[in-house]
């Protein structure tokens, strides 16, 4: 037992979100439906998950759409497909023991009865709290330290812009390029987090969003052009820095999150002059694409932590009951921090 | 002296071809004006170079235009910018000397006074008939081999799509492709540019990008997806491909001729999800970044040529004048492979 485990109850019944009818854009609270199953039985090869930190995270908008997606939909009627961090209760897989965590695809629900290829990460001794292996060691810090080792390409004196810098993946994006040796700009929604960006990231410039000359300022933040363009927003802002662009710059796609819906297809400047003429490379990213690879960014990521290069910030809902107004919440850009739920 | 060069006049006047006016897209015959201009005197460092093929290529609408570009625009009353083969006959540099072949920026013109940063690639002894050294051994050649290189991580059975198939850099890009194990799939205007494809580059899949079901013919010819895409013409053919491209699949961005004009700015199906969701690579691509490839790649080049791997094309304007009406024949369709300018 180390300090980093927290205790937690076992509940008799198996609360679950389920989602209950197709969402129009971002998921709405009224779209999931709460049920108390019981506990599922392990068949052979199996074990049960308790989980304590469900995941929120912005690509389960796509997995509870049925547009064609990298992962097939959830259907109407199932728990809500999510990552968790849970601990191994029983088991019928040796290589899963009782008493072991474990970080995978365990759903929106108290327990879950899994197989090894639900999980993403197992770990028998945490060496922090178990909620950072939702986010910091998780697919947030996954993505960002992956996608910048593979396409981002960071020298020192590089520009690099991050449209979502205070979001749990950008925040580590902007401090992973920080370290690389960019000038790091970072857009945001409000003047608060433009603030804490400078002050509690270190980032070189922060720029909101919503000012009507936001053109205009990233065009004085980056006067030579954006080296890299780490985008989870898509929508006008890309278009927009995509003519701020330097040439042979970068752009990771990682989400669209500014397009609420993608049905009718939205309409938006036509690209591919800016991609000839600047001869960027634009990348799409998908961090379960890149599951081998999850050990050694994990390593990375817990060195630059110890070395107290990482600050990370989670927002916690302690009330199982709020996952499902929680896509609404993270949508809305009003939480601070990763964003889970304690279900213990 | 070798079979492969030609005998050519040395005029008492230099022939130029001046850009008139801003061309309002294609760059049409009216354009451009003539002048008589006396031979250039050389500088110490300089040498003097007889034009004897002009190439037409569809980067000088680009040139020609004052939209921002990958370069700056040709001054109205200049002289048009343009590659070109020729001899040097007269020299004030001893890298450059009288009797060398070179291919470079020496403009629609019978001479140019031009500097060693005027070439792109110097030659004592062709190996091939002059006019190969502007397509075949000049962009159009390095452009396929540099960018596949580069960008196009063809594997045997992978989907190949090229959208100017039948085009000086297209029909080299198929024939590439094939030789690297893919399955090449060809887009062209006419059904006897289809059947050309088939029959004379060995194509697997020729579609005419005029028939109405185009996006079904895509979906017919890539049942799996297009694992590269190589495109020249942007556009809403290259809107019907991001859809129909396999998760990983590449896209080389090496023109945008289907576009007539960036001003005002087209709109166009918004494709930053298509990008995230398949994890596409999508590269901007200019033969000119790679100048110190380009060596590397001719001797690749000339090695398929002696083995009878490449079929290329090539349409030769037998007058001078024509030179001002060669972009409006080049972007109709009419031309028979790579459009060149005799001038001797």
């Amino acid at each position: 037992v180390t300090a980093f485990v927290p205790t937690y109850d076992l509940p008799s019944v198996n609360r679950q979100i389920l989602l209950g009818r197709r969402p129009d854009g971002i998921p709405l609270e009224a779209d999931f439906m709460r049920r108390e199953a019981s506990i599922p039985e392990i068949a052979h090869g199996q074990f049960l998950v308790r989980n304590l930190y469900l995941s929120v995270d912005p690509a389960q908008r796509g997995w509870a759409s049925d547009v064609s997606n990298y992962s097939t939909a959830v259907q109407i009627g199932d728990v809500m497909r999510a990552l968790a961090v849970g601990a191994i209760v029983d088991s019928k897989n040796p290589a899963f023991p009782a008493g072991a965590y474990v970080y995978g695809w365990f759903g929106w629900q108290d327990y879950a009865a899994a197989s090894a290829n639900d999980v993403l990460t197992a770990f028998a001794a945490p060496v922090a709290p178990l909620s950072a292996y939702a986010g910091l060691f998780g697919i947030n810090g996954l993505t960002a330290d992956i996608s910048l080792s593979r396409y981002g390409h960071v020298a020192p004196g590089d520009t690099v812009l991050v449209s979502t810098a205070a979001g749990a993946v950008g925040s580590l994006v902007c401090q992973l390029a920080k370290a690389a040796g960019a000038y790091v700009v970072g857009l945001t929604g409000s003047d608060a987090k433009c603030r804490k960006l400078l002050d509690v990231y270190g980032l070189d410039r922060a720029l909101n969003y919503h000012v009507p000359d936001l053109d205009e300022g990233i065009a004085a933040a980056a006067p030579e052009g954006v080296n890299l363009f780490f985008d989870s927003t898509g929508g006008p802002v890309l278009d927009m820095v995509l003519r701020r662009m330097a040439v042979a710059g970068r752009l990771i796609q990682c989400g669209t999150a500014s397009i609420a819906s993608w049905s009718p297809l939205p309409l938006g400047p036509r690209n591919e002059r800016e991609i000839l003429t600047r001869r960027l490379s634009w990348n799409g990213f998908v961090v379960f694409d890149h599951l081998s690879e999850f050990n050694a960014a994990i390593s990375r990521l817990q060195h630059r932590m110890a070395a107290g290069q990482l600050h990370f910030e989670e927002h916690i809902l302690q009330d199982f009951g709020q996952s499902a107004g929680a896509l609404e919440l993270l949508y809305s850009g009003r939480n601070e921090g990763k964003l889970l739920v304690w279900t213990g």
